[in-house]
């Protein structure tokens, strides 16, 4: 039995997300049926954590336990054949038994790309928000009030189960492209829905006339339900790196 | 009654091509489907040219005879608020109603985009040949063959109906992006699957290591079915731009 840290790239469109679910279509379940047939055995995958449908994935890593001897190279090869054409495995390699693709991964990065002009060719790949002025000023500005460590309940969707809404953001920073706004966001973890709250909610501060500094505020009320809070469209958000300590 | 030229974006992917037809999703349909909700009565559009089943538009332009008064930018606004989100209206314009989108075209354009890299991302946005070897050195010298008038019943699809095989190639150019070769075809007219016939020719002769010289003999030859013509995949292909007499 060999273990494999696997990264995949997906188109988020036509996926209900990740996770493996009884109903709908899942990247999960995906990889897990292209592996089953080469592996000849049901196999599982442990992802580095969820997307949900609609968001995309530049670089999601993932482990999983082959009964096959097999070259990393060899294997992408393998999976991809088996797999349809909007996911694909981009890199293999071979790690230890103990590596786990989520509890060992010490960071991770996101994109989030909103448009100013929607198009025919950039609806899935791109949010477009159309009722509210985009502000960048007032963004760029807002944005730095998220670094460091601080409890994210108002940026988050309720999860009962979660121990910690603690998370560290090292970095959160805007770019500016021609029509388009792209957000980059790095933290040790994220809550569910994290990132598409960081950007609506600063969307709407910015539509608002709201002073930025309000987000120290609305962190420290831990109120998801605040008039502020928004939840930005799920279609603009690609996860882009899970960082690893390089002896994994 | 008002004529008016419209200029449509279109991601091709999940149309039946331009042309209305019994069955399949068609843009002509969709427009005129959008358009008569308008008018509160049936609209015909008519465009410049077809396009296949996958192709895109960035800029395809059609006519239609409105029974309204209504200003141009209002009539954008209008259609795109009744167009799914695949295809849309970016201008619109009066015109006398002597004008025609098919026949007062002087100058048609064409982006073809061949990836070297197949992704997630632009499965549907580019075309990605993976069993032949890309030679853009031998693509770049084979381009300047296609100039000029000839007839190109050798690189089209054969059509009964039509009067003329010939046509006037003004621009025919390769651009190398990152993991990409784009190419720029610019005619008077052209006939059914030319653009995609080129390229897809141009590939097959870099392939095979022929002189880029054969073109020549392609061209006189008049035959479709020479075993150096191949028809590259539609997804790759854009209309770019249709070019009218600055009076119309």
């Amino acid at each position: 039995m060999q273990r494999f840290c696997l990264t995949i790239s997906y188109d988020g469109t036509h996926f209900c997300g990740w996770q493996s679910q009884k109903q709908g279509r899942t990247v999960q379940q995906t990889l897990e049926k292209a592996l089953s047939t080469i592996a000849k055995q049901p196999i599982s995958v442990v992802g580095s954590g969820r997307t949900d449908a609609g968001v995309h994935a530049l670089a999601q890593c993932a482990h999983v336990d082959l009964p096959v001897n097999i070259e990393p190279q060899q294997l992408v090869r393998a999976i991809n054949t088996k797999l349809p054409n909007d996911v694909a495995v981009i890199d293999a390699h071979a790690v230890s038994g103990q590596f786990h693709a989520r509890y060992d991964a010490f960071r991770r990065t996101y994109l989030y790309r909103l448009t100013l002009q929607r198009t025919p060719f950039n609806r899935d790949f791109c949010s477009f928000i159309p009722k509210l002025r985009i502000n960048p000023d007032s963004i760029v500005q807002s944005l730095p009030f998220f670094l460091g460590e601080h409890d994210f309940t108002s940026f988050s969707k309720f999860n009962p189960d979660i121990k910690s809404t603690v998370c560290n953001i090292e970095k959160c920073e805007l770019t500016r492209r021609e029509n388009e706004l792209q957000f980059t966001i790095s933290a040790n973890r994220f809550l569910h829905n994290m990132v598409r709250r960081i950007v609506g909610s600063v969307v709407l501060i910015g539509h608002h006339g709201e002073d930025p500094s309000i987000i120290g505020d609305l962190l420290e009320l831990k109120n998801p339900s605040h008039r502020l809070i928004a939840t930005a469209p799920p279609q603009g958000l690609y996860l882009t790196q899970v960082d690893y300590p390089s002896t994994s």
